[in-house]
């Protein structure tokens, strides 16, 4: 039984979701979402968002990681403060020795319903099935953290299979 | 006496100046740089620079920092590596309580040389002459940190003439 954890970086809300695996099912863990204070400086933010993933860390203690890509927001400056947070989750897995695996939102949707070009209410949708929770996690970046993790457990099953094949 | 640090982020290179500041003179302490391995990971890199810049906290001590802002670069991916550098940054910076400044280049090359659009030559120069060295600083990252540092230094300075005035 493997344990990974799945982060949805962004510098005013973090989502993190950890999952167990055990080569065919899933099993939900946890999921939440860190959040920072907009007066706080950028790094005192930054500071917030190390010091959880930290102590989740230690908490779930996950042999693998899922990150999800950066993608192009509408923005380049929201495209970077999301680039800054992803730089403080990196180092606290690297820190920690945890392999990382990066992640496209459309290679996310791909591996969770088959669907590059899915809705959000879908990908959510299956990730309550797949993880068999009653209700559809909650708020949207830890349901989409908790997608990354499955989506990296999908990813770990094919290597795996590929290599007896 | 002040003792400031300046840095110029980077994935590949991250530059640093230290000196020190009596309210109308500057003092060269050190500079640097600080490169990661192409081939290493993306945490791994991230994990130097962070270690890096956490040791040359505690070897100097400096009381204030400025870290070069972002510009976006010739192409997103690249802005992305310094935002991911940056942010490493900025959270060693912030361990330590040590309060953040981040000056533009255009702001940078107008503290040190009067004018927003002069010459990376024409910086260094300058760099060299205010902190009395007889050569320029190399590589161009830490001379870029140190000018960096005495951006900083002259706002400071320029809030207490403004407290006092």
């Amino acid at each position: 039984m493997r344990t990974l954890i799945g982060i949805d970086p962004g510098l005013a809300a973090t989502g993190w979701g950890v999952v167990r695996f055990d080569g065919s099912r899933f099993f939900h863990v946890a999921h939440g979402v860190v959040k920072t204070d907009a007066q706080s400086s950028l790094s005192e933010r930054l500071l917030a968002i190390y010091s959880a993933i930290r102590k989740l860390l230690l908490k779930y203690g996950p042999s693998e990681a899922g990150v999800e890509e950066l993608y192009f927001a509408r923005n380049a400056s929201s495209a970077m403060q999301v680039a800054h947070a992803r730089g403080v989750v990196l180092l606290a897995l690297g820190q920690r020795g945890i392999p990382v695996e990066c992640y496209s939102p459309q290679h996310v949707k791909q591996a969770v319903i088959g669907r590059g070009r899915a809705d959000k209410d879908q990908v959510q949708r299956l990730v309550s099935i797949v993880l068999g929770l009653e209700e559809i996690p909650a708020p949207d970046h830890a349901a989409d953290a908790l997608a990354v993790a499955i989506c990296h457990a999908n990813r770990l099953r094919l290597d795996v299979q590929q290599r007896y094949r």
